[in-house]
C-alpha cells in the first residue's frame, strides 16, 4: 500500500513527486514522459529562473529532480488504465491504480497531474488531412512549411505563438478568429501584425471544412456575423483553439467543472473526495502556466502528506 | 500612473514582475534586494527544476531574469515607506507608494511580495546577547560556534535545518522544543537524532531568559508540564520559531488574518481591496515555499493584467 501515487510526467506530477520522496512518503509516480505539454516548445521565456529554455531541455530538469530522489518508486513509459477505490477493511478509502502494464497499485492518496491535450476543430476533412496539412504543433512542424500559404485558427496566446512560429518559414500567414478580438497577449499580436508575411487577422470567423486530394489544398470559411462562406487555398492549418483536460478517467471519483476540469480548491490543491489531491491543467486552475502548475503540486504534495498523517487502521 | 507596482525581491516579486513585463504592463518592481528569505540557505534541494542551488544563487537567477524584461522599471536597494490609497479624479482607486529615497509613484494596481521576517523570541537577554550568542540564521553563523554547545529553539524545518547545520560545527547540539513533538519532517529529525553530537530534544520546554556577561553563558529554561525551571551552560542559541509577514504599512488597505497574513483568494490571488494582489509569505498561503509563492505570483500578475484591462479614466 502506497501513502501516495502521482499520475503524470509534467511540472505537477514532477513537483508533487519530489515534494512527495522529501516528505518521506511512500510514493510512485507513474509518467508515460517527462515534460507536459511544453516539452514541444522551442523556447520558454517564462519558467521562473531560467530566461530562456527549451521545452526539452525544461523536460529533462524535471525529470533529473523527481530521478534525485532516491526513496521515490517510478514507472516510466507506463500508460494509466483505471482508478477506481476499492473496498478494504481500513477505515478510509483506498484507490487503486491500473496501468497498461497489467499492474495495480493501492494507496492512501493519489495527487493527479495528468495535464490536458489539444482540443481539436470537429470539420469534415480535420481527420483526413491531418498530417497532410492540418497540424496542432507549429513548434513541432512550422518548418514543414517552407515557402507556403498557411492559416492558423485561434487568436489566444497559442495561435499567436503558432502564428510567429510559422512567419519564419511560411510565405504568407492568416489567422481565423472566431471572436470580434484577439485573446492573447496585445504584444504578441502588435509583432506579428507588423510582419511583412501575416497578410492579416479574419474576425469572426470559424473554419467549417478542409478540403483537399492527397494532400490539403484550402478551407471553406463563414463569416459568423454575416453567414457568409468563402474559400481560401491554403497549404497548411494549425488549430491551436485551446487545450482538454486529461479527467476522463476520475470523472466518477472527483468533482469536474464544466469544461471536464478537476475542481480544486486552491490554497490545498485539495478534490471533492478524500485523499485525492490535483495540480496543473487538468484542474480549474485559471491560467495554466508551468510555474503555476508547479506551486500548486506543492502544495498538494503538502496536503497528502498532512492527510495520510491523520489515518489509522 | 503605473499599471502596476510590484513590491519586494524574492520569488514572489520577481516571477510577478517577469509575468507583468511579458504582459507589457507599465510597470515598476521596488526591491530592496533580490533572493527572499531564502537567499541565506547554502543549499536548497527543493526548487523544482535544480537538483541543489545555493540561496544566493537562486537570487542571482530571479535577479537575472526580472533583468531581462526589458520593458520593467526597476527601484533597487529601495524600501517602501508608505503605500496609501489617494484621491483622484479617476473612476478607479490609485494608489501611491512612497520610498525612503522620497520618490513616490501612483499605480492603478499593487502587487505586494514583500514577505516575511523572522520571528524572536521576547525574552530577557535577547536583544543584549543578539550577536553575542544569540542568532537566528545558522547557515550564516554556524561556522562561528566550531567546538561550542549550543541549542536550537523551535522543531519546525526551520529549526531542525539549524540544528543539522551546526552539527557540522558545534560540539553539542541541543533542540528545545514548546510541544511534545517535533513539526518539523521526520526525516529530518531521524537524521538528527542519529547524529552523535546531537544531546536530545527537550520537549514541552521554553526558554525564558538568556544568561551572560559580556557573552551568552547560558539559558534558564521551564518545563511547560511540570513548570520546574533549569539552567543549561551555552555558548550559542540559535532562534527559529517562525517568521511574521511584513504586512504592517498594508493593515489599513487590505484585510489581514490574525497571525498578520494578507488574506488572498487562492485562485486568482486577489486581496481584499481592488486592484491588491499579493503572493508569497506575506500572505496566508499555507506552507510558505519557494514555488509556491513563484505560481500563486505568477497568479497575481496576471489578475492584475485582468484588472488593469477592465479600467477606463
Amino acid at each position: 500500500m502506497y501513502d501516495t501515487i502521482i499520475i503524470g510526467g509534467g511540472p505537477a506530477a514532477s513537483s508533487a513527486a519530489i515534494y512527495a520522496a522529501r516528505k518521506q512518503l511512500k510514493a510512485l509516480i507513474i509518467a508515460q514522459e517527462f515534460g507536459g505539454q511544453s516539452v514541444v516548445s522551442n523556447d520558454i521565456d517564462n519558467w521562473i529562473g531560467d530566461i530562456r529554455i527549451s521545452g526539452f531541455e525544461l523536460a529533462q530538469k524535471f525529470e533529473k529532480h523527481v530521478k534525485a530522489q532516491s526513496d521515490l518508486e517510478i514507472k516510466e513509459g507506463t500508460r494509466v488504465t483505471e482508478i477506481t477505490q476499492v473496498e478494504t477493511e481500513h477505515h478510509f478509502p483506498v484507490y487503486q491504480v491500473t496501468t497498461d502494464a497489467g499492474d495495480s497499485f493501492q494507496t492512501k492518496s493519489l495527487i493527479l497531474g495528468m495535464g490536458a491535450h489539444r482540443r481539436k476543430l470537429g470539420v469534415p476533412g480535420e481527420h483526413e488531412f491531418n498530417a497532410k496539412g492540418v497540424a496542432y504543433c507549429a513548434t513541432c512542424d512550422a518548418p514543414f512549411f517552407g515557402g507556403m500559404k498557411v492559416a492558423v485558427v485561434g487568436g489566444g496566446n497559442a495561435g499567436l505563438e503558432s502564428a510567429w512560429d510559422l512567419l519564419a518559414y511560411a510565405d504568407e500567414v492568416y489567422l481565423f478568429n472566431r471572436s470580434g478580438e484577439l485573446k492573447g497577449d496585445p504584444g504578441a499580436a502588435k509583432r506579428i501584425q507588423a510582419h511583412e508575411k501575416f497578410k492579416g487577422v479574419l474576425y469572426n470567423t470559424v473554419v467549417t471544412e478542409i478540403l483537399g486530394d492527397k494532400m490539403m489544398t484550402g478551407v471553406t470559411y463563414k463569416n459568423t456575423e454575416t453567414g457568409e462562406e468563402s474559400q481560401m487555398e491554403l497549404q497548411g492549418l494549425f488549430i491551436e483553439i485551446g487545450s482538454l483536460p486529461n479527467s476522463d478517467m476520475v470523472k466518477d471519483l472527483v468533482d469536474l467543472n464544466d469544461r471536464g476540469e478537476v475542481v480544486i480548491d486552491h490554497k490545498h490543491s485539495k478534490t471533492s473526495a478524500p485523499g485525492i489531491f490535483a495540480a496543473g491543467d487538468i484542474t480549474d486552475e485559471a491560467y495554466k502556466q508551468n510555474n503555476i502548475s508547479a506551486g500548486d503540486a506543492v502544495k498538494a504534495a503538502l496536503s497528502a502528506y498532512e492527510y495520510v498523517s491523520t489515518l489509522h487502521d
